[in-house]
């Protein structure tokens, strides 16, 4: 069996719970929203080299890229429904390698309550490349934006920072103590935060999920609001491996504020709401920490424990 | 300017009519359904040196890339809304690559009324990898399928087979004679049969676009809708310059028959609608020929013009 014979007999079974998937045999795929409800819809792309390392275990890279775009619908308030998968295929992949993607996107999907519905497998002369296209719902006028910040806002963000960018460079470093497992696997499994896609809805003014970098998009939404925000370093949420790292080497600090790769939500809220928030976060088991506030104005500005203002190497979209 | 600040400027404009696009600076796109609507969803990946070679003109690759997935709207009886693209792009792409990129999008995202609303640009060490997912809406109940058919329909197809197929063996002989470029032109540039889409609701019991190839195609509309089929090679609408092709070698039949990159619609339909469909097909100024029948069974014959079963080399889907 070729490797485009195995991929649709692997992929075949993911769309079974979608009769509008047709078993993936037919030219598009059929999907019906919720009555007053919008299509959200978001596409990304990894390539292996860039977005993950050749080697990477082929499960982890099919939940990763599912991931990444689970944590954009959650960014928007939406509940996830179906997705495509395309797949660009170096001649010469393993069955191992198929077998472990296909297994990895059906241990995701079901956890994720989603479904594959279509995509197109297709072979290249390079690097293995898979593109995602999630599909979510969201009730009209209820979608969460970018654009929405007020000057008085809290800035508030989901779980810890800076564990996937500290376990990235664990894995450079060939680091392998409790502390590196632990941010490492953060890297390659971000956890998308739709268990908050519905409760902020009411909440969130604007959001996003921080995937470039905390300072970077939190610009992100100040650039789309047309305001400014200030955090305190020391307010930003580390796990026990993140500290541990940093405290040994204070200048990771740079890392976990400016390295991305967290998929966590950060988004701005009245401060009046902030008693909700706390009961949000207590009901979900998840940390929701104010880290700053919204101001008049543009740009994000990082206070250290002294009340001084920070500088960066590289605060900028780093395109990837 | 680095590629992805340009790629993010020249597609910004692309956005425009579509307010739920965010000009492309949200984490997903929103779209709304026409009440009553279902949405259709579709995926095509192209990789330079397989789809396209690394010389074609980008703005014929753009517009490549949304027609084949035009088509296959077209095929469940959709009406285009909108669709994202997916760039990997090789460092030292060309400023003058990806400006014929956009304005290619641009064209024709003009001339076929569908809007961008977002995407993904990333880097990559291989070949110029693109991918696109387009959104289409169709009446809930009137999505044509690629089940359906009936023993005692006619089989028909829209315009004409085979100038893509040869059209490509033209580019790879190096011919540029008059036919040759006719060919050429319709290899490049499909013409996703769109007009098509609604009227066919209903009147076609399976469709399909023709893209793997004649005999291919009616072969999945035949395995699907648990029927067989038998065509008549004689009855397949050629172009004169098919025709004269042909002509001078007449092995090119096969080609013609199985070579695919047609994005024509092949579609059954009950033999008492042939009225409808000849004035269908004079409303449109669009050929629409009957080229054979839906039989109980399996499998498709194609009969030449004594009435011999023809054999061919390759019938089957071609993975690329």
């Amino acid at each position: 069996m070729d490797e485009f014979a195995l991929i649709a007999e692997l992929l075949a079974p993911l769309a079974k719970g979608e009769p509008g998937a047709f078993n993936l045999t037919d030219d598009a795929a059929l999907i019906d929203l919720s009555e007053g409800h919008r299509l959200v819809v978001t596409k990304d792309m990894l390539v292996a080299g860039v977005h993950f390392m050749a080697d990477d275990a082929a499960d982890l890279v099919a939940r990763k890229l599912l991931r990444v775009n689970l944590s954009d619908l959650a960014a928007m308030g939406a509940t996830p429904k179906a997705y495509l998968v395309g797949l660009a295929v170096p001649k010469g992949t393993s069955d191992d390698w198929i077998r472990g993607f296909a297994g990895g996107l059906a241990e995701d999907q079901a956890a994720f309550s989603i479904t594959l519905i279509g995509g197109d497998t297709v072979s290249t002369d390079g690097p293995l490349t898979v593109s995602l296209t999630a599909m979510g719902e969201v009730p009209a006028a209820m979608a969460l934006r970018r654009a929405g910040a007020k000057p008085g806002d809290g800035v508030f963000v989901s779980g810890s920072i800076g564990d996937g960018a500290l376990g990235l460079a664990a894995l450079k470093s060939g680091l392998d103590d409790d502390n590196a497992v632990y941010l490492i696997d953060r890297y390659h499994l971000p956890r998308p935060r739709l268990e908050l896609a519905v409760p902020l809805r009411a909440i969130a003014h604007a959001a996003i999920d921080v995937s470039d970098g905390l300072i970077a998009d939190l610009g992100h939404i100040c650039d789309v609001s047309g305001v400014g925000a200030e955090i305190e370093a020391a307010l930003v949420p580390l796990s026990l491996a993140a500290k541990a790292t940093v405290a040994i080497d204070p200048t990771l600090m740079d890392t976990v504020l400016t390295g991305g790769d967290d998929y966590e939500l950060l988004f701005t809220a009245d401060k009046t709401d902030i008693g909700r928030i706390v009961a949000l976060a207590t009901d979900l088991a998840l940390p929701l920490t104010m880290i700053g506030r919204v101001i008049a104005g543009a740009g994000v500005m990082a206070l250290d424990h002294t009340g001084a203002t920070m500088t960066f190497e590289s605060t900028g979209w780093r395109h990837r």
